[in-house]
């Protein structure tokens, strides 16, 4: 019989982004008993969880919760915004973004690929101004949507999505906005309605902090007119019933009650700290982060120090040396997962998740472990990332104990 | 800030044909940690569950995981092996079954309604001559599918799967053999193989005793070879790049970790008591309720004894009675929650769940509180349906410790 | 390995005299974090229990809490208020007495059994003329305490404490009274200050719907004056230290820190639904079992109504029928474990308990399974005491949903 | 409503040397249902863990579990093999030992210091020569027992107390050596057969990783002939009718059945890994934490490697700096939680736990949390304990993922 508690003494040290370590609060919260769905009790937390996410959203618009993973809700919002065949600008950033544009070739849309070429796109931000001239050159508004990836979770690139609709809105055209922020939401900032996006795509298992399992799409009055007139088929995606449904608290289809109970607690963790304090924690572990990186010598993935992600940090590795040889010495010695790197940086990289139930003592062991497995694998280090981390942490320390005081 | 646990004192009694209660030991499973996706604990768990669901469905073949409601899998089911504007023969057994109809509608297919009109319809199982006769009528083999609902939740009925898959081979027919059994799996006896379905879609907050969140398509080599050539558009439900993943105990996208690991669980449970003896107990409880609804003089909503539901019976309020009446005194009352008449049934009947984690006393706690609660709602009863349960299950009686013994 | 989840499909019924079930809400508090027992932390959890657990006795007087079980919160209070060879009263109203009574013999007191004899004096509460009686004619005062039980858990008798007091008044006499009410606390009134109790006992598993492992000394002026001059030895159960540390939140030893969060969270639950209510609760779950034991013609072990406990039941089986060969029947078939006869009761009663989170249906499913586990052992009944505990049940209704509304 | 759930986001690190972190897995088995402690299933749980932990204090003799803290394991140590007025050697080797020489003589007992004077006393093991000395001039064998702490909490030092057994033979005197391991237990390797112990006196909240709530004596054939003859009251704590009712698995009082379910898994969890891999771990770990205060150029409180405690190490502060102070900012920024200077080493030092559920990455985060919070505070370090600590793990690191493979 599988033990499914694989770890051996100690805590495991969960460190990819994403899922994120699961706070023993929401797992307490996720025990809640099942109810009947169809009951007031059930439309109570609907209606609550329904607002409350709104506001991590930074949306006074409607967003839909799934039953799905991230990639699930990334459907959502194709197949209830645009018709077959329809053109859409997609934006790489990395191996997500390119993921979601195979998807729209699955369902029958013509996307088209922007951004620079090669490893060195992958190391950078969207560049606002590629597509407003690319959009400026689409005259005849054959394009309906662009779609970028806020966060992109392979990478460690936080792109600016505010420049993305004001390149839009001074290229005069109409298309709409489409966002993916999975692994952005509530790590990074992000705001649905400041920043004019049409639907925002998003996952419970990261800055949520929840287990994988619901998908989310944030969307505009704009989003729900190309709605109507959409004709890809859809049905389970289909925010018309859902909507409809939720009005009362309700869903159409059986909703995933016990995790509706965590991100109903999430949302309450989230709050009582602060969505600015969730976001500076974030941007402060990072920063500790990268100091370590630049400690140890190695260079960090993303290129452009303006658009650092909060959220996690790809560490590139010196030339012959095999990232995922390193990452398992690392998670067989020091029980500590590590994300790999993806696509073209397969091999070439590996990513530290720094994002949700994270502090300053989870992100020491967490480098402690890096420094420990980079050494044991052969890989010369400049220096002591971990005491580089701790100069930046201890410099800007935080008084943590705000709930008793 | 509201509470989650919104239950008064004592425990909460859920009676509604699912979500099932989901057991502590599966609550506790959910629990364990979250883990890396990608990691090589993660595959041993994959693999574990991918080949225990098999055998829940009595298939050597295939079975897929979503992270969805049934709702999902049932949309699995058709863009896996159709193409647009398909026709596909619908049985109408209840509410589930004009559900599915009404899906495949809005997924561009031309689903046509088969099944006795009217209420009546909704009180028997499959007739599965009609399938044949229409079959046979189809000389050009333009049905490409015949849909058909194993236990309809919504009346308490459990078709005949394997005179159908006969029906349609008597017809020397080609169609596909879709069955839904989302709330029979686990509680009813099914065969997948062995009865001769394409796809089976099931979900698991009934018989699997978990909470809403994965769904399930099993599969036959004749459905892999329609989802070959079916050009619905598809990218989440999409069959091959998850028995891709799955060759080696991963998912193409981020898997709920945690129904994983108490859908892991469920079938240690399950296969410790035994399937037989799980079917076997159903049965037995089925036919308890069945005998305190006669006891109180009360119609049962599943006109043919041969198609009796062992998850759920639906009992018919006399004229002139509101059944959401009852359904609320009793809950407002005994903290007991039942399921609502639906569709066409709506206000005439409620559903009594006995499915799952259910045993004799849980049984008759909820047959206590229907029969107080009927009484306090003025419905004249026969008798007393909770002696007539008691006599029925003491008659019987199954000696419990099992695992101590 | 022996699986430690015993029990076979469906909830088992823990339906004994205490432990209690442990509600959900209380295992999800024992599992907070344990925390530092000298942090400031714990100190805001100490000082709330301490506040709390006095409302729950009716006393503005200290609450000692001990890592123990009830029956150490019996030698907490002999040791911290007599001396070597002190003689004291011990009222015998059940096994439990008798029990106490063994208990000081152990410890080097003379105790004196007070009460009718013989099985007619476990089937009645306390009769205070008797104490009076006897306190009277000890002029010289060389009775050091009276010790009663309030609800006495072998038999299901709950006495009249504050008649005691009147008693010993009235008899002019300075003896401390000493109450044990380990089942009875949080279940049937009980009013520390009001009654004048010296020192009450209680524990965690019975009303309080905890685990056991805590044990409770409530005291009065007088027994701390008491103890002040008390010379039996003592060191762990001696309140001076603990009444010292409990002034800042903490305790001298490692306070079982778990507990205590379970501790708070069941007086915040008694609280929420209020004593008054929870006491009534109690009382009518009470009524409704007897309705039962009266319907199947059986006698009540209590004699006199008057002090029927609200907290259990006891059940005299007829001339010849072994109880505990019903008890053992009814916990194989059923999966429901009741109570066993004590003392000189052994064989002949069993009995049922309805306290803590207790409701409705759980007592109707354990009055079906006696009823049922009866009938199997061939008990002849002279009806359904399941049919007359519903009419009651029905005839009392309370709107049981109170927190939603 | 006071937040049980007292720290700020992401995970509190308790690094005090006990209570130790409470496994996830130890929590779960917490939360199993509480079941009849009469009845056949409690029985076989009861049974188990007797035998279990009887392979913990690696003894075939009897161990004696307590609803207690560990204090009232000292206790029942004392009360059931003395006498009142008994001669007892009691070796100070720091606070604790202090302190169960002051329950002593609560208790009417006649303790006698031994060791050396002032804090120098407190920085080394029990010196066995100057007890066999001290016993040789014991003619008339007024002395009864010898005590020894096994661990001493407050300094971090681990005596030899084969050689006490030695000692006490060598000097042909009959007293019982009677040892408290209550923080070495399952930590550090103890003996308690071959070592010669006659009673053993321990508690779950330390190596065995459990919340407080039990206590242990593990006792020899001649500790069970002295209890025969000892006549300090005694109840609540004596052996004799615990053991009697052992034999079948059961308690005379009610037992805390769910701190048993999670002693239960506890022993799994341990022999899992192995008594001596759990061994060896510890002493790496403390190593690993030695290292890093001889890098910050600090002092270890134990001034004799010999005796180096693998369970938690003492860090003393240069002149001049409030220790406590030290622990006080670290807490507040760090959310981790160090052990206190106790008795005569108040605000002198602060303990470092590496106890229980811990591995290499909780160790670091540990230290890290140190070397941040010293230098906050003003502490001048010689270099950085973290780099020295990683370096001795990365030295003599050990494959972690034994589960998987």
């Amino acid at each position: 019989m599988l033990k499914l508690d694989f770890h051996p003494s100690g805590r495991h040290v969960l460190q990819i982004p994403g899922p994120s370590p699961v706070p023993d609060r929401l797992l307490r919260a996720m025990s809640y008993p099942t109810i009947d769905h169809r009951g007031p009790e059930f439309a109570m937390l609907g209606l609550k969880v329904l607002a409350g996410i709104k506001r991590i959203f930074k949306t006074t618009q409607p967003v839909i919760i799934y039953s799905s993973s991230g990639t699930g809700a990334w459907e959502g919002a194709l197949v209830n915004t645009l018709c077959p065949g329809d053109r859409i600008l997609m934006y790489e950033t990395g191996h997500f973004a390119s993921l979601w544009r195979e998807m729209a070739e699955n369902l029958g849309l013509r996307p088209e690929r922007i951004g620079r070429d090669g490893v060195e796109g992958w190391r950078r931000g969207v560049e606002a101004d590629l597509i407003e001239q690319r959009l400026r050159a689409d005259g005849g508004h054959a394009i309906k949507a662009v779609c970028v990836v806020h966060n992109e979770t392979s990478t460690g690139v936080t792109s600016d999505i505010a420049s993305v609709r004001r390149a839009i809105d001074a290229a005069g055209h109409p298309a709409l906005l489409l966002v993916d922020t999975i692994s952005g939401l509530a790590s990074a900032d992000y705001r649905h309605d400041a920043w004019g996006a049409d639907v925002t795509v998003s996952g419970s298992q990261k800055g949520l902090m929840l287990p994988p399992g619901l998908g989310f799409n944030a969307v505009s009055q704009k989003a729900l007119h190309a709605h109507a007139a959409a004709r890809l088929p859809r049905s389970y995606w289909d925010w018309t019933p859902i909507l409809k449904a939720n009005e009362t608290g309700y869903w159409p289809t059986t909703p995933n009650t016990n995790l509706l109970y965590a991100l109903s607690e999430a949302i309450e963790m989230i709050e009582e700290e602060g969505l600015d304090r969730v976001f500076a924690r974030h941007a402060r572990l990072a920063e500790a982060c990268r100091a370590a990186v630049r400690g140890w010598g190695l260079d960090i993935q993303c290129a452009d120090p303006q658009v650092y992600s909060p959220v996690l940090t790809g560490v590139m590795m010196p030339e012959g040396v095999d990232a995922n040889a390193v990452r398992q010495r690392i998670a067989e010695t020091f029980d500590l997962s590590l994300g790999t790197g993806l696509g073209r940086m397969a091999g070439r990289m590996f990513r530290i998740g720094h994002l949700g139930d994270c502090n300053d003592l989870s992100l020491m062991a967490a480098l402690a472990g890096c420094e420990m497995g980079l050494k044991l694998s052969g890989v010369r280090l400049a220096g002591s990332g971990v005491v580089a981390a701790m100069d930046l942490l201890a410099r800007t320390e935080v008084h943590s104990l705000t709930k008793v005081a």
